[in-house]
């Protein structure tokens, strides 16, 4: 396909000029307000050892990491031929070694200590024979290459499937170096092979901050209060952050009876939304609870009212699981925290029913949305205990959050909150009428940056019509012409492209004018 | 290994807080540069078909560039085994098509037409044959595998190679959205499968400005004008911008009467630091030339004195040649461009013996060394006339530079010129004696927050010296520790952790001092 040729691999995006202007503001303003609250940003490699990654997300997720072809010609690697060479060698002598032919060939010798003859029959055998070994070679190869052998022949490296295990194995390369708690950023691209559909791509950034190190529930009051800036700042009026605890989950199940079912409870109630109390209450059934397990889960998940409310109320029902009083403990800490640093704008919920990803979190668990846009979640997170676990470093507990940048510049665009500023490119086109001017304005134009103005100077030569389209085309709010007069009397003629409105002005008043 | 879980690939970097504060100074520095200048920031995937990256970089090229496995798990798609199988069967049926058994047990029965008999000699033939038969699957095989039709089968993707394929690819793609001249920036990182060693990565960023679409030359002298502006700001104070024209190699070329031989010529000149007058002349007489040839260059790669001085003994040398004034005259414009805008620090040096890769460029040609410190190029560029003919979108000229951040940032880690503000995180770190105090840091700690200022509350609870060695292995300048006496008074002490200085300052006061 020639249109291959100017096309992007499938699920992945090129970023315009105007695109990426709004996923700067995007990011910058998120790089912004973790760093004042003293998370610090690392960048990991794109691709990291197969072994680093592997295991690590589920055999579904394993399928989804992209593999890297080593070197890029594996295939000229002589190990690779060698090792290959030597697989069908093995494969024949396996063969022999089942004495195939061998036997057959006998068969035909036995009767005969002298010089073996072969009938028709034989090598019509014999061809059946060949048939069957070429047979035997082709499953061989086939299984070969399907096994995990080759694949960790030909790549070693595959591209990161998400920032959090990459983090996690940069924590123990580096443990040494890192002064804990270590406050950390990351906003890197991650790579999945799904199936990609409306919203979901191949190559997409994430962005997160995690702290290691710590157990201070002063670390999720914070999350929260960073959700509550950003979004703000982003001028979202109406967004809830709704926040659960893994251990009030347990204690649930727990107190039921069924601690054993705290997956397939979550996994229920976390629908709650989508399929109903009705609906629940069927999975519920369906996954091993009984009756009497829902007449007393119900009540919980319907809890209404305040936090606070809904805290008192779990008290009392969780006041025989140890584990669930501590989750209350923990989310009435963070919430005193917060009576002490009022929330912009975000409200913050308790919700029973938030699960996330169950296995992976141990304390707290957030999840971001607005409520005014129809879109998934734009944020989430949680505490886990064991993060660096899986690469040997026991012991060390920590937190994370993550905001969703490119659904978040969806909800910025289908509200029309882009800062026209924050997006600005080149502030001021100069225009030349004719080339005659060139000098004039390459002084000009390089004197308005020497002031940190944003300016071009049009390749002189071209109609001014062509000059000024190309100023309306970039969205730069002001030109300047300049020809004779203007050259002659130092007043230039200032245009804002908006509303037409043109004014004599001399440069420093220009100057002025740009940098007000 | 079980090292290897922890270890980055080969090639690759993490890249530490302390490391990318440094390395976000330099981007940040060269960024805002370009869009002073009018260049607007675009991305493009990591991942381009195959067939846009293959090709471009000729043979050696092509090979270090990291393939990527289709979908993971390609090798569980039905329709690549299907084709392997179909292959193998197609190798069993070309090698039954050259009859190499048959044949042999046609011998044997062309002495006689009744049933065929094999003598103990032919018995052992054919075992000769079942290993030629043998020898030639493996090698079909390997062929198979290694030709690029498997490669095709198991990686359509690739990761990039550079800024500047991808650019061309999206041009190419987006050409009926842009407005052209299309000035357009790109930081992002590139792979190459080459050799790791000092100094060379395989994942390592670009930082490119090119514009397409204009063939002004005030193009040229705005890139020197950028050269210039960025390395400044970095500190540098002796380096040097070299320049040179495509069009006078070719003119001198010319006038020599080997126009053919013009990459030779280039080659062996471009060598002349390295290898001085008597190498270079060496190498053009193996290269083809001769001493007359000689006679004639050597005078011209000796040029010496200012830029005019140069241009005008070219113009002399290059009168019967209309390319080689043609490269005169536009060199001779940049200089007079620039002679309106002083340059800040760079030495702006016509060197007759620049090259760089020729077949790409077709105009000017920079290059940029500093002269404070051993170390090759951090910058280089020049005009092309045809980078979208490749995707067939002709007629397009351009123009582009590149920094070379990596060489960048060590200079100025030599140089020690990184500015201690611009890499600077936290600023304050809040300190309590005890538990009792956190509600109060907590409310100070953000309250700091409010007036944009980067401060962390060390989690309470940790005796005070841990919490200042914090501070200073996280180089937080200010702490400022709370005890009951603090909170009584409301008079903080506010300590610089550099001088030890302590000072006891209302909070306003302290937020007076942070914000200065």
């Amino acid at each position: 396909m020639a249109s291959n040729k100017i096309a992007v691999p499938k699920g992945t995006r090129d970023f315009s000029p105007a695109e990426m202007a709004k996923r700067n503001y995007i990011f910058d303003t998120i790089k912004t307000i973790f760093r004042k609250y003293g998370y610090q940003e690392i960048q990991t490699p794109s691709m990291e050892n197969l072994e680093t990654l592997t295991g690590k997300y589920g055999e579904e997720g394993d399928k989804l990491i992209f593999k890297i072809l080593d070197s890029g010609e594996f295939l000229e690697k002589t190990t690779t031929i060698a090792e290959l060479q030597e697989l069908l060698e093995m494969t024949y002598e396996t063969l022999e070694q089942q004495a195939i032919i061998e036997n057959e060939l006998k068969k035909s010798e036995t009767n005969s200590i002298e010089i073996p003859k072969l009938t028709l029959q034989e090598l019509e055998n014999f061809t059946l024979l060949q048939t069957a070994y070429r047979t035997n070679v082709i499953n061989y190869v086939k299984e070969y290459l399907t096994s995990k052998n080759l694949l960790r022949q030909i790549s070693e490296k595959a591209l990161r499937y998400d920032l959090t295990v990459p983090f996690a194995r940069y924590v123990v390369s580096h443990q040494s170096e890192i002064t804990f708690p270590f406050k950390r950023f990351q906003v890197q691209p991650v790579w999945r092979a799904d199936r990609p559909q409306k919203g979901r791509y191949r190559e997409f950034y994430q962005c997160d901050a995690d702290v290691v190190g710590s157990d201070s529930l002063l670390n999720e009051a914070e999350f929260i209060l960073i959700y509550d800036e950003a979004l703000s700042n982003f001028g979202l009026k109406d967004f809830t952050i709704k926040i659960n605890n893994r251990k009030i989950l347990l204690g649930i199940a727990e107190i039921i009876g069924k601690p054993e079912l705290i997956v397939d409870m979550t996994i229920a109630i976390d629908k709650l939304d989508k399929i109903g109390m009705e609906g629940v209450n069927k999975e519920l059934l369906e996954r091993g609870f009984t009756e009497g397990d829902l007449q007393k889960l119900t009540p919980i998940i319907l809890l209404k009212g305040s936090n606070d409310d809904k805290l008192s109320a779990l008290k009392e029902v969780l006041q025989s699981s140890e584990i669930g009083l501590k989750g209350i403990e923990e989310l009435d800490t963070v919430f005193t925290y917060l009576k002490n640093v009022p929330l912009k704008t975000a409200k913050l919920e308790l919700d029973i029913t938030l699960a996330r990803g169950l296995n992976y979190y141990t304390g707290a668990i957030f999840e971001v949305k607005t409520n005014e846009v129809a879109i998934g979640s734009i944020g989430g997170g949680g505490r886990y205990d064991d993060l660096t676990g899986m690469f040997g470093l026991k012991n060390l507990t920590g937190a994370g959050i993550s905001f969703g940048a490119d659904r978040i510049y969806d909800v910025l665009e289908e509200l029309k909150l882009f800062p026209e500023d924050a997006t600005q490119g080149t502030q001021v086109l100069i225009c030349c009428f004719d080339r005659e001017f060139e000098n004039y304005g390459f002084r000009l134009v390089n004197q308005l940056r020497e002031k940190k103005i944003r300016a071009e100077l049009y390749p002189p030569g071209a109609k001014i019509k062509k000059q000024l389209d190309y100023a309306n085309n970039k969205k730069i709010p002001y030109t300047i012409v300049i020809g004779s007069e203007e050259m002659q009397s130092g007043l230039l003629s200032l245009k804002n492209m908006q509303t037409g409105e043109q004014q004599k002005l001399p440069v420093d008043a220009i100057l002025e004018k740009l940098l007000a």
